[in-house]
């Protein structure tokens, strides 16, 4: 048994998702979004996220936070503010002894989808099954952190998650 | 009086520097760089970072914390590291009811030489004669970092300092 934490870095709206890998079984623990305002100084938000996250940490005692690192196409304004979140949230989780781990969406899509090119609404779909969850994974940020942990905690768990919710086995 | 503490942002090399500004006056209290290995996972390499800036928070009791920006040059990789390590510096500043404040290195550059054109060696020269250092300040980081101090503590002292640098007041 693992639990994994997964994180889609944002100063305004970071998501997160915390995931149980359990044999050939993921459920999803928690998951939402820590939201600060714009309003708020920069300093300020930072220490929400990393008061909030230590707090989640604290209660699931996740093994791994797994993170979603910025693609190419954003612009180094967006990844020195995404770059803050991102080290606010690691912080956090090396306080705490937890490992932390980091993916480009390629890497995620690829191993929740099967395929590096997948849409949004397809790894949302696909988190919804390999979670068992009755309805897809909202909001959006929520979403992308589950599917960063689901990657993380993947391998063998996933393929073996997959082929559960598709009644291949169990 | 106010103390400043100036931060050149980076992972690998996070350059330091502690400015009080007395009226008319500014001298350096610390200058220097947090340094961590590549080896070393990037979350306790911010741990690192977040620690060591704690204990000069702590030390120097300084009143702001400001900070290099990124320039447009870096690209997305880059950003994202630089923006972890800030984020670092800033939740330690946050932790003890620091501001921050940052600044793009033309505005550094300008305030510090009047020009935001300026060279690399021209700002440490500057560096120097404003905080009436015998040498020029090493390293690299740490001399960057100094600027961006002086920088915020700027204005009126910035002016008075110069002044009295070059024998014009005093």
């Amino acid at each position: 048994m693992q639990v994994v934490m997964g994180i889609d870095p944002g100063a305004a709206n970071l998501g997160f998702g915390i995931v149980r890998v359990e044999g050939n079984r993921m459920v999803a623990l928690d998951g939402g979004v820590v939201e600060t305002e714009a309003e708020m100084p920069i300093e300020r938000r930072l220490e929400r996220i990393h008061s909030a996250l230590a707090e989640l940490i604290e209660w699931h005692q996740p093994k791994a936070m797994a993170l979603e690192d910025l693609y190419f196409g954003k612009n180094v304004h967006s990844a020195m503010s995404v770059g803050r979140a991102s080290g606010a949230a690691m912080l956090a989780a090396a306080q705490r002894d937890v490992r932390c781990f980091v993916y480009t969406p390629q890497a995620i899509k690829k191993a929740v989808c099967g395929s590096g090119a997948a849409g949004k609404e397809q790894v949302q779909r696909m988190v919804a099954t390999l979670l068992g969850l009755p309805e897809l994974p909202t909001p959006d940020h929520a979403a992308d952190a589950l599917a960063v942990a689901i990657c993380h905690g993947g391998g063998a768990g996933r393929e073996a998650a997959l082929a559960m919710a598709e009644g291949r086995v169990g």
